[in-house]
């Protein structure tokens, strides 16, 4: 696309929706989209042209009929290409999203043979790593029936120790080298929180969730260096797909001064929402409260990330009653209730916001009982987050409005999980499991997010299955439940202007409207128009931050 | 003093000087001043009126002959007042100026008995304090000849935990129940690097250097309200003294982020040169290296600090030979040649400037054999600074010079330490001590600090106690070891230009040529022609960085 210095005096500027006050010297036009936003009340707006000032601020939308702005500086013939705003993630890992995309990557795995040619591989590949970290594999996709085991990556690297985490991320598994480096035994005890998988007393190499550290602390740290590589990977990566914006969760002193290093050298392209790993990094973070909103709204601190249990596929998720697959567990239980609500208390006294993972319904049903006690002191107008709310009992579901509560959903998940899910809960208990319309219908609030780098960060892949709950696949045909699926506006709410609100970002980014920082993408496809199948594989053209093009089909990045 | 808006134009503009391309839309002009500073080859320079632009940098230096600027915005009268360069602490400890401010004052007590009635008077303002925390005692000071006991604290507080700080931080003194709360015993050894000291067996409350830990972490840690009130409260100090530039000696991440705090919300009037506190810090605050310039230039970590040693007062100052009086003491030695070697190559392999506090001639000797080392590698430009290079062999001298170090020194220690040296050292070690001369005369750098809170950060007592070496009451007539005293431009220089190189902030601030930012003081005396005991008493009267005025004489402080 082509820049063209405006140079003769066009005709008089169309000055409906003007922000006043907005410098005039040099503003862009970009002319001849066919634009889509969505305002503050969800409601769609249609546009053909944008201007946005000198700070990459939207200062007007202009539709067909109206004259141009006879005063800009640049102008940029879209030629008829969609735009929409930026995507908004509400829940994701961005250095976790740079480190997997540098490190082993078994995600696409069919097979335990597949998995362990692509370790061979890797190996040889970085013979000179003293680890080989890796991530991504599920054994259910594999139809292993069973966890893989240390033997099995001996097969291929013994002399290495190797350790590579579960797609979820709450499962590790390692090879003999890593569990003799880490003293591990028959007689090594389950930590609180975990559990080591065993085979007649012997250690099989998983460690599941708080586990995973008996063998994770002893992997050397990456560098300052690598942090920041893995975040520029991340940042390349998320802009290719569209993502704009990411409420980041479990963001780490070291991860935020990754994000600091970046905005303090103008690299921090990409919009951060941080929820800090734990209240101590909330307050070393944070100090006596939320951060500023920094380098023109690209990254603020808002609150703290806690976790109540682990995931279901590892059957960490904590339910009321047992698994439907293991009649003897019903996951795990990461906090007291007495604890829970100190760190709660904390946090919101100095108006640090809540973002409490909760998978299981228990573990939902513990953070909304909670809530129930925290709107006492605080009220409701906190934006407590629940992070997915995966599994809710049906009669907790109303409780998420009552209190105020945001649905931090994740809509690739439900078809990732679905067999799964079925397997581990029975047929009784899906009736609240991924239930994206009885939240939206209860006058709850949803955001949603990808999870990446546990699923693709892809937002379009997200938004097909919002509207479809089929997979790639088109499977199951009309989808899973299909009593949930959403219509295509809310589910562009909820990765755009949703999900700018439940991080505190309203009216900052998360629409086109003018005020708001001129987050957008172009695209071939009318997103109001298309059929789901074809959202599925929108990939943008074009996507600006802030009035800057900060990456285009093509390039790998570019300003 | 008015600011007066310049309404009729002005005579034809002296252009001499003039930085090109400076924005001539909000120019300030600050006429009739009796301005001096120094260039960057430590001449000095007179001027009648300096020119800043919007940005804070100064463009013009004008003469009394040269016509005045006609495109000015501002143009303020100083009346004829003398302008000098604001002065930079090349050594202090800012977050503990502010927690000295905020914590019982011993430093003024002449006797034990006075201390007494201040921790009581204290304990009864404070009666709600859950800990009570002072320091600035020093035995010495009080002529008591012997430390003093826990139990002379607790004739005044026994109902709450007392630690106090002595005036060198390098030992604390406890009350009964401060030690019940740390569990300290007869039977609790003294930790590496430090000592209780014991009378029968007995610890008597008086913990040497790493042993203060021993109660000190028993401590609870400020919360960051209460550090950014610290940082406040510092830089309230510091500017009203005309300190506008500090080298921070020692920053742990959370005065890093209090630092940051003040940043991002607009409030960091003070720069700081910063030195974390150890290799950990360092990594954890600067990750790759050091962070750029921040905040206009207010904001830099540059490297590490390290401690190869204690101090005189406490007999932690590590010698070559025994004390003079303590013939079985050689103080402390805090590291092994190959830690400190494996730490400064650590920092200089990724540009980190270090940092060395070295007291003790033999201290001073270990740092200079690892400088050896160290420019073998890294070359002799890496402004390797030693801190406080109290006593030096006489033959090590020559050294620093060779090794392109600077000699990071404190003039108001010596007249502190004076007769306390002449006993710890005897007469035959002094030549080679607090020798400022010498050090310039080697061809060695030469910056100087105060060591806030040890000392006063009072710059003008630096520089007159530099040109006499005489205490505040003349003593010793004639100055202490005279031959070792500088000029008023050198010490003027110390405390400016050299100090703003020995930090890598040469060309950003510490002259008021051209093209730095315009950091000034206004003052009542001609600091070219005033007798040192003059020097000594200088208020400044109005304290400026960037052209922002942020403190007068009158007002605790002003924007």
């Amino acid at each position: 696309m082509r820049e063209i210095l405006i140079k003769a005096p066009l005709a008089l500027a169309a000055l409906t929706m003007a922000v006043s006050g907005a410098p005039a010297h040099a503003d862009t036009l970009i002319d001849n989209v066919n634009g889509i936003t969505l305002d503050r009340e969800g409601e769609l707006i249609r546009f053909t042209g944008l201007v946005f000032d000198d700070d990459g601020t939207v200062t007007q939308l202009l539709e067909r009929r109206d004259d141009r702005p006879k005063d800009v500086d640049y102008k940029l013939d879209a030629k008829g290409k969609t735009m929409i705003p930026g995507m908004i993630d509400a829940h994701g890992h961005i250095m976790g999203i740079g480190f997997q995309a540098l490190t082993l990557d078994l995600s696409q795995t069919t097979s335990l043979e597949e998995a362990q040619a692509a370790i061979a591989d890797y190996a040889e590949r970085f013979s000179n790593r003293p680890w080989i970290i890796g991530r991504g594999w599920n054994q259910e996709k594999w139809g292993l029936g069973r966890f893989p085991t240390a033997e099995e990556i001996d097969a291929v690297v013994s002399d290495r120790p190797v350790l590579l985490g579960r797609v979820d991320g709450h499962a590790a598994w390692a090879n003999s080298k890593a569990m003799e480096i880490a003293s591990i035994t028959g007689k090594t005890p389950d930590p609180e929180g975990g559990r080591i998988e065993r085979a007649n007393g012997k250690p099989t190499g998983i460690f599941i969730d708080s586990a995973e550290e008996l063998v994770g602390r002893f992997v050397p740290p990456p560098r300052p260096v690598d942090r920041d590589l893995a975040f520029e990977k991340a940042q390349e990566i998320l802009l290719a797909q569209g993502v704009t914006a990411m409420a980041d969760m479990g963001t780490t002193m070291e991860d935020w001064q990754s994000y600091r290093r970046a905005g303090d050298r103008g690299a921090l392209k990409l919009r951060i929402m941080s929820y800090a790993a734990g209240i101590d990094a909330m307050i070393a973070i944070g100090g006596p409260g939320p951060t500023p909103w920094l380098y023109d709204d690209r990254l603020r601190l808002n609150g703290v990330k806690l976790y109540l249990d682990g995931a279901l596929g590892s059957r960490g998720a904590w339910l009321k009653q047992p698994y439907a697959d293991a009649p003897n567990e019903k996951g795990l239980q990461f906090l007291e209730d007495t604890q829970l609500l100190n760190m709660m208390s904390r946090a919101s006294m100095d108006d640090f916001q809540l973002a409490v993972h909760a998978i299981g319904d228990r573990a939902n049903q513990q953070v909304l009982d909670g809530l129930a006690e925290m709107i006492e002191t605080f009220g409701k107008d906190r934006r407590w987050r629940i992070e997915h709310a995966q599994i809710l009992d049906t009669t907790d579901l109303p409780r998420l409005a009552e209190y105020g509560a945001i649905a931090s959903m994740q809509p690739v998940h439900q078809t990732s999980d679905r067999t799964m899910a079925e397997r581990r809960l029975g047929p009784d208990r899906l009736k609240g499991a991924y239930a994206w319309r009885s939240v939206l219908e209860s006058g709850a609030k949803l955001a949603f997010g990808s999870d990446a780098p546990v699923e693709s960060a892809n937002p379009f892949i997200g938004i097909s299955v919002a509207m479809t709950r089929e997979d790639a696949n088109g499977e199951p045909f009309g989808g899973w439940q299909p009593s949930e699926r959403i219509s295509r506006e809310q589910a562009l709410a909820a990765f755009t202007i949703d999900a700018a609100w439940a991080g505190y970002a309203e009216g900052r980014f998360g629409s086109l409207t003018p005020g708001h920082r001129a987050d957008f993408l172009l695209i071939d496809e009318d997103i109001t128009l298309a059929p789901p199948s074809l959202i599925r594989s929108i990939q943008p053209s074009e996507t600006w931050i802030g009035g800057e093009r900060v990456w285009q089909s093509g390039n790998s990045s570019e300003e």
